[in-house]
């Protein structure tokens, strides 16, 4: 046999450069066609899929015997592509590769669904129950491509504007920031919890590096299944000090929002065509900002429903405010600020003007929140007060007041879940598809309705 | 008052491009000099430290009333230094600032211990207890500068050789990876676990990206305190597939690690001279690599301590035989291949001239072990035997078994601590120096003795 192994082994989309080159390519085999005398095969690598072709008796015979996710090894002769059969939305389109041999290195089971088609129809459980099958297929890997480029978009935006990255723990003492249940811990006979953020972190560390932003594991422990929560979701947070206003906080989110839509399409235009998307195009509209009782009234005078009295918007406000803002401003994105103080976390900034109400706010997008937060308080007793306020003891944020005895500026932040904006950008029905492996009530990989 | 707040506020860093100009700084009072009739005050923002001169009655008495960690804004001239007042060790060194109004934005409380000097000398316990207040010290929050610089190194080194950077989870379905103990988790009435490592999924994600990398949150419930341990840590996480040896893997994590050591070199000089550290030139000499049993007979010759039928290698023959690779290499980092079988993980590939030893490694280096890694198992029935070995149920790895059943080449990956490179590669006494807040089986934020 010929040994493929010593020849180096080209990534398939490399093969564009070695037109008239013979080479040795490996991967997942996606989809078989035999045609009696001819024979085709899609093969997949990290970097792409290439058409394969066996015209030959051995090579057609070998192609015919190959199921989908066979691992194989091929030598072949890169060709052009007649124009005719230039297929425009690969990659690859314009060459294929005439097989010389193909060897399997490892043969994979028969499949519980058919893998070769443009699209994956499986509903949720089964695409969940199959995660390292289900991914295979580009319609979906192309979801966590793009969330890379989110993550790494809200990097560089935050590196070029002096945010340091800091690392912090998920375990943690006390169980007092908000409202949401906590998942609780065993640790060495002490009980500790689970972080619902690195909110408490990510301040403390305004007084050692003024700017910071971290990618974070959170968790929460509702018990409830919706479409838009994960029991442990990645949260992209970022806190700063010196602001002048808390409009400082608004302005950074939407040069973050704005760069991640244009790094997705600029990036990403192969997966998106996979998935049939279009990315939105931002441009350089601004997103308006209106306090949470005019969103209100602007909703009574659009659907005649009164909720001018509610303390927060509910999901068919939000949806009637995007729409609002994209009629009005051109862009389905609307920063609300000004929601009720006792509706808020105690660190909070009241508006000094009002305050009944904080300087914070929610950025609703596309029907849903997409990033909350706001200005805190960054002056130590008012702090100690607003603690005490909601039942708590200051004892137990010992060092996390530590950081505001010491001199803390003005200061704010905000976080946004990272599968919720992928989840949103690329209109998918559920979070979970968002997530490589998803926790909710109902599932830690395995169904426990399955165990 | 002058509104200092309306007017654009200069990062201190960026006063080097405004000599002669007034401008509005803000920071934290790091340290104050009174001299009588002139004043000094070092202020430090989040881009670096700047002396402030007061040479007025009003400004000289507003320096004077000053303490560490104070949060102050300060009206000024940017003034050249006369040469012989230049202090080369600032980056801002040759200028400073002549202060014209000096405004309290908050004032700290009375440190427990001086923040002043040079260097921060405080016991262990000191320095956690007061996280908040002792990361402000240059010479602390240095070591996260760093740190941040060995984590894009990581992620660069790895984005230029095509790999995908991934998000898993932490909350685990099973706790059957290896030997540590882990911490259990209440999940709605269900038992679930911490992941040691991300391990599983990495492996997982071969047949979908080929190459992947993940930053990962690991936990370790070992009841045991120890300098290098941490119950919570940061790992640095690869997988990469069709590697024609295991040999691929250890040149990846060479070029990994070469490129860490040049980027903190290159970008963190002002936080080594802090430290008062430098960092190793490696330049292009190769890490040699043998096997564990050849180390053995090494260290008998170098020392008369006959190991070679020990299973392992103990700390002290660690250090010798990083001392033998620096002296006949010129590196003091080595790799040490084939391990017992028995004593690395299930999935490890035993090498097939000598099933008793495997294709797996660990670097080590200036002393201790950096980087564990090697070839796995590829094979589903080779796989689902071995976890048979151990005494373990396949269906407790049903969704980890699927990546192999439908299609695995051959693959192999390694992983290092963050927390662990950074404290090696600075020479740091204790792992805990190295985490921002640092998780142990007597400490989550507050001792518990002290509780």
């Amino acid at each position: 046999m010929y040994n493929v192994l010593v020849v180096k082994r080209t990534r398939i989309i490399d093969c564009l450069e070695k037109v008239g080159e013979s080479v040795v390519v490996s991967g997942w085999v996606q989809v078989v066609r035999s045609h009696g005398k001819i024979a085709f095969l899609d093969l997949r690598d990290g970097s792409g899929t290439l058409q394969i072709g066996g015209f030959t008796e051995s090579t057609v015979s070998a192609i015919s015997a190959l199921s989908s996710q066979d691992v194989v090894v091929v030598h072949g002769l890169v060709k052009k592509r007649d124009e005719k059969y230039v297929n425009s939305t690969l990659p690859t389109g314009i060459i294929e590769l005439e097989a010389q041999e193909v060897t399997v290195l490892s043969k994979a089971g028969e499949m519980p669904f058919d893998m070769g088609g443009k699209q994956l129809h499986l509903e949720l459980p089964t695409l969940l129950d199959h995660r390292t099958l289900s991914l295979r297929h580009p319609t979906v890997s192309a979801i966590f491509k793009i969330q890379e480029t989110i993550v790494n978009s809200f990097k560089t935006t935050l590196k070029e504007n002096a945010f340091t990255e800091i690392f912090v723990p998920t375990i943690v003492p006390t169980a007092t920031e908000g409202g949401s249940e906590v998942f609780s811990i065993d640790y060495y006979g002490h009980k500790a919890y689970l972080g619902q953020s690195p909110q408490f972190y990510k301040q403390m560390m305004v007084p050692v590096f003024e700017r910071v932003f971290t990618i974070a594991h959170a968790y929460r422990a509702e018990p409830s299944v919706t479409t838009r929560h994960l029991s442990e979701y990645v949260s992209l947070d970022v806190e700063m000090g010196f602001i002048d206003s808390f409009g400082d906080l608004m302005d950074m989110v939407e040069k973050i929002l704005r760069n991640m839509f244009v790094a997705v399409k600029n990036n990403n235009q192969n997966e998106l065509n996979a998935l049939k998307k279009d990315i939105l195009v931002l441009g350089e509209k601004p997103f308006p900002r209106i306090k949470m009782r005019e969103a209100q009234e602007i909703i009574l005078k659009r659907t005649a429903h009164d909720h001018t009295t509610e303390p927060d918007l509910d999901p068919s406000d939000e949806k009637e405010i995007c729409q609002w803002a994209l009629e009005e401003y051109g862009v389905p994105f609307v920063f609300i600020t000004h929601y009720p103080t006792k509706k808020r976390p105690f660190y909070t900034m009241p508006d000094p003007l009002d305050p009944e109400y904080t300087l914070g706010f929610d950025l609703l997008g596309i029907q849903e929140e997409w990033v909350t937060g706001g200005q805190r308080i960054n002056d130590y007793d008012m702090l100690v007060e607003k603690i005490k306020e909601r039942g708590n003891k200051p004892e137990q944020f010992e060092m996390y007041l530590q950081a505001f005895k010491y001199g803390m500026p003005s200061e704010g932040g905000f976080a946004m879940g990272l599968e919720r904006i992928t989840k949103d950008m690329l209109g998918l029905s559920n979070i979970r598809e968002a997530s490589l492996f998803p926790r909710d009530m109902e599932r830690v990989d395995e169904r426990f309705s399955s165990r």
